[in-house]
């Protein structure tokens, strides 16, 4: 737990869940000047967080995190990162039955996608006082920003495709069930559930492997907002490893909305991607 | 290959793509009094059809179909099995490039979903003067029946599973992606695409493996038709191997729609249903 003595900013927390993606925004926040307290929730990543002041909590327990928050004069909070192991019953702490154990709360929690997750989550911390904000609030740069990323721009046969998978995660979005899709020649191969991009992707390849899919056309990988998404929740992410993991399958490309997607580690995915001959690109607000 | 002297109805012959249900059809075909001829489309299955009169074909080689058939005087043609492995374009034979070469075709065949490629086969024979019919038609006994199949009877929750798995079905089926959906808990949780049934169920067995979803809601398997599908095309299937897969991903049922969804094998479907604690659940047609 490294001290944090010279804060330049208001200070604010990080309710850190699962992936790399918490990190990237912690170390974007540091950078722009708001070093931030990372509450990590247990069992969801192994994230080392040792260069920043941190504790860890569980979901089922929630007075710990106010008192911690408080103690810090904490007011602003960002969450960061999916909750892929929803909290059973057996859990939540008696301290916490107060506010976890009612009905509707917990069948949301237990059954609800995503996006019907974390709108309870920012209810529960704004009855308690505390603001959400998003993660580009504190770290701006990670925003996709219009037009191609890279060296590499989409062809006429990948803007079919961009339309295609666009339409279709527009739809599964609207639906709470996911937010990428993946067309090739036209056609959608591959919807995203519960299993997330990295899973959908390595699917891609492997039907691709299979000669299930075209090996002869690329196809590409558009993320989206969920329609009704709270835009303080985690917007669609991608970096490096999605890059990797979209070359592996053999895809054209990836396509993000402008404004409304992080691109973490923005550098090396665009040095990847570049290297592996994929466009990036952020579409245009409206445009599908 | 078998003799097939004493045919008791008009010939037929089926023209099978992948997996096992051209051989369930086969076989409910001749056990109907209608022994029919077998077209197996190169490199799309491993069945053996040794007990019935049969030929192998190339999908870019449509003449000498054309002739097998007039040879034998059938005149009616029933698709079954998918076709996983789009032909490239070097596979298509000179004899059959007058037909083959339409560019439009091409494109619908290699980027198209299973529907227009299907659609576009089914006008191929029809434009030879063949008649397509359904497997349902020479083999009606494979049709889902309304209401539950086994001993086993969807509960309330998984009553409200399959409203929400069939929606989503509903919406990937009418943009020609996929005809399944799994439900949990009132949650989406896995779509089909171009990996298939069998794949998605694996999918979801991972997930509760590694508790991305929860192991206490079992969730609900729904197969439906496309909305634009052609009848006359494979509907919707399920058999011993979809219940097992469903057992083993921890579903507790799996619904189709009664007269416009194929059980196979369902003396052995229902056993293991039956064995597994999973329903079997002919939706009324326009319950979803």
């Amino acid at each position: 737990m490294s001290g944090t003595s010279a804060r330049e900013a208001e200070p604010v927390a990080i309710i850190a869940g699962n992936g790399r993606l918490p990190f990237y925004v912690a170390e974007a926040a540091r950078e722009a000047g708001t070093p931030p307290f990372i509450i990590q929730l247990s069992g969801e990543t192994g994230t080392d967080w040792a260069d920043f002041e941190h504790m860890e909590a569980d979901l089922g327990g929630f007075q710990p995190v106010v008192a911690a928050l408080q103690k810090r004069g904490i007011r602003k909070v960002v969450l960061s990162g999916g909750v892929r192991t929803r909290p059973e019953l057996k859990s939540l702490r008696p301290t916490a039955r107060l506010i976890w154990s009612l009905p509707v709360i917990i069948r949301k929690l237990r059954s609800g996608g995503d996006d019907k997750v974390l709108r309870m989550v920012i209810d529960l911390f704004e009855r308690h006082g505390f603001e959400i904000i998003a993660a580009q609030d504190i770290a701006g740069d990670l925003l996709a920003t219009a037009g191609t990323l890279g060296a590499v721009a989409p062809d006429r046969e990948d803007r079919s495709d961009i339309d295609a998978a666009a339409r279709a995660a527009h739809v599964i979005g609207s639906m709470d069930i996911g937010q990428g899709a993946v067309s090739l020649g036209g056609r959608v191969v591959a919807l995203e559930g519960a299993e997330g991009t990295d899973q959908m992707l390595a699917r891609v390849r492997a039907m691709r492997e299979a000669g299930r899919i075209s090996r002869k056309r690329r196809g590409v990988l558009v993320k989206l907002c969920k329609p009704q998404q709270d835009l303080r929740a985690d917007l669609p992410s991608i970096g490096p490893e999605t890059v990797r993991a979209a070359a592996a399958a053999g895809l054209g490309g990836i396509a993000v909305e402008a404004g409304r997607a992080l691109v973490l580690d923005r550098a090396e995915a665009i040095a990847e991607a570049d290297g592996a001959g994929l466009f990036l690109l952020g579409l245009e607000p409206g445009m599908n």
